[in-house]
């Protein structure tokens, strides 16, 4: 028995992202890469440096390539199972980062073709309204409408099929028993879905950067794999770590399970009762005890959430650290801070959000 | 070892017809229901006098539908791996008559997709070609321009795609197995593309009759236990016998072997030199013999071409064939009929085809 399973469908147990780096054949983000990242950059971010991204594929190549003045583009997707919770924001976020930093154009897939072939009881119908729902926030991070296409796989089939045709008839069903643990029992929706997943790293000619969570890394190991037979440059890939649930460690956030996930679209008071009741707290059983021994930040899903998305501000994040470590800081003065971190990030958000609704069309990728 | 096989992709050894109906699961077509078709349609057609159709799957079931005023629309296609044949166009003349009889639209699917999927050395590019190419075949054969759509599977793959997926998702790879001995090896595009060859099926609400080589049967076995679990008609299905190559019994002419086979835009030089040369005698090895033993026309490919396709006038096939077989027709006046007949079809085909350069636009198929 693995102590943890980590798959484009299922993520589950403590994840050692040691073993797992190893067990995908990715490279650890080192100091030294980093650096250049923020020097070719020109400016640091959090997320970098608090290792929340830390493994890549070939980072260096495209940092190498786009100094010598070739360009990347950007790619990364939203599988739309349900409304979109803090977790996927992260890499959209960075990915936002991205693209102001080196000017790269940006596209984005949802796959209502994927959660209907891996979700048993959802239709097409529901995927299309969550990839409509999802598509405005990833439009409400500000993402450059001169450069940035959302792809939505059934409505921009005609521009994809063709492009995942000469992926999928360089891989055989071994293939994807061997990378995803497919089964006899398999779907062929899902079986062949891996294909579409793959074109767009190649909708453009130029080499392409793929900011993403680790847990869907495995597409693109088949993507590298064929990328030279078809005479592409191979994706690269930057990943971060899976976003804790509420309830902590031993999985991601779930867009389907909603007591343990909050939504872009929760309102403050559902905030509030979400992290009050239900976030996995580090500290101890009772407030003399808490004042004596200190909280625990590195296991507290508040922390972890301010450390990951809503304390950009290194000073403010390490006092909160040392204050709660020490016990200075109680669970519920920590709990009180997220809170209105998130609120105060969902106002804004949640603004833009329905402002996005008039955008949308702008965004939408039209096949030629 | 089976003395023959027959599958979407692969034909070979002398097909026992009785034997292939058993194993997959047909209904012969019986003298009863010949002739209730033919009552039905208001006439009869030599290729059901004549078993080239011979089985079916609810062939009886459309009739009792169409005769309660509910009509059928029709369905077939083409794998365009190379130029058109003369086995290609059997199944096609017979559905311009069902179409005239009954008044149906008909669908034409070209499968660039799956020929890309199943030919090593083909790219997309060629099947594309090909595709255009057969479907000038399919138009010349005088189907009407406002109930006949020509659907290709890159160019429409946004009305395609949806409605396979409904397929694809209750389709596993233990099925395409079973159906179609499918192993690790298969590539992942071939695995899926039975979805999108059973979606035409479900492209209008009715009821579907498809009129196609026994062949690609396997296909809609799959689509026939899918469509109650979708809410929609099992496609019935009429299924022609394999048309043997000029070099005889042994499998079914095939578009990629040029010496075996008569292309609809062969010249009538290049008709006589094949037939003359190829094509597979039931005669004896002198004059002499044939005279005293006569010819065998049942296994005579130039008989069969006359009986399957290129002499409709019974009282004439049935003078042929008893010259024939006691001597007193020669081999080379049976070719010579053969080419005659060929030759003055193609006179009128060849001209049509080219007329239909400029059709092709009103029979494409638009995409909503």
């Amino acid at each position: 028995m693995p102590d943890f399973t980590v798959t484009p469908w299922h993520v589950e147990g403590d994840i050692d992202y040691d073993k797992l780096t190893r067990q995908f054949g990715t490279q650890k983000i080192t100091e030294q890469l980093h650096q250049r990242i923020a020097q070719v950059a020109g400016e640091d971010h959090f997320m970098l440096k608090r290792g929340v991204f830390f493994s890549h594929r070939e980072m260096d190549r495209v940092l190498e390539q786009y100094q010598n003045g070739e360009k990347f583009f950007l790619y990364t997707g939203r599988g739309p199972s349900g409304n979109t919770h803090i977790g996927h924001l992260v890499p959209w976020v960075f990915a936002k980062w991205l693209q102001d930093r080196f000017g790269a154009n940006m596209y984005f897939q949802i796959t209502d073709d994927e959660k209907f072939y891996s979700k048993h009881d959802m239709t097409l119908e529901d995927t299309a309204r969550y990839a409509l729902e999802n598509a405005l926030d990833f439009i409400a991070l500000g993402f450059d409408p001169k450069k940035t296409r959302i792809i939505i796989n059934t409505r921009n089939i005609r521009t994809l099929y063709p492009i995942a045709a000469q992926i999928a008839k360089r891989i055989n069903f071994s293939n994807t028993k061997a990378t995803f643990g497919f089964t006899g029992e398999t779907n062929i929706g899902m079986i062949f879905y891996t294909a579409l997943q793959s074109a767009p790293c190649f909708i453009e000619d130029g080499p392409v950067l793929i900011p993403l969570g680790v847990d869907q890394d495995p597409h693109f190991r088949l993507t590298r794999d064929i990328a030279p037979k078809i005479k592409k440059h191979k994706p690269a890939l930057i990943h971060n770590m899976m976003i804790p649930g509420l309830e902590g460690p031993g999985g991601k956030m779930s867009a389907s399970d909603s007591s343990n996930t909050i939504y872009t679209t929760d309102t403050p008071d559902m905030v509030k009762k979400k992290i009050n009741k239900y976030a996995f707290s580090g500290g101890q059983p009772d407030v003399a005890e808490h004042r004596r021994l200190g909280g625990n930040p590195d296991i507290d899903v508040s922390y972890q959430y301010l450390r990951i998305f809503f304390e950009p501000d290194d000073g403010k994040l390490e006092s909160i650290y040392t204050d709660y470590k020490s016990g200075k800081m109680l669970t519920g003065e920590l709990k009180q801070i997220l809170i209105e971190k998130i609120n105060s990030f969902f106002q804004t958000h949640q603004k833009k959000r329905e402002e996005a609704r008039d955008k949308i069309q702008e965004f939408l990728y039209e096949d030629r």
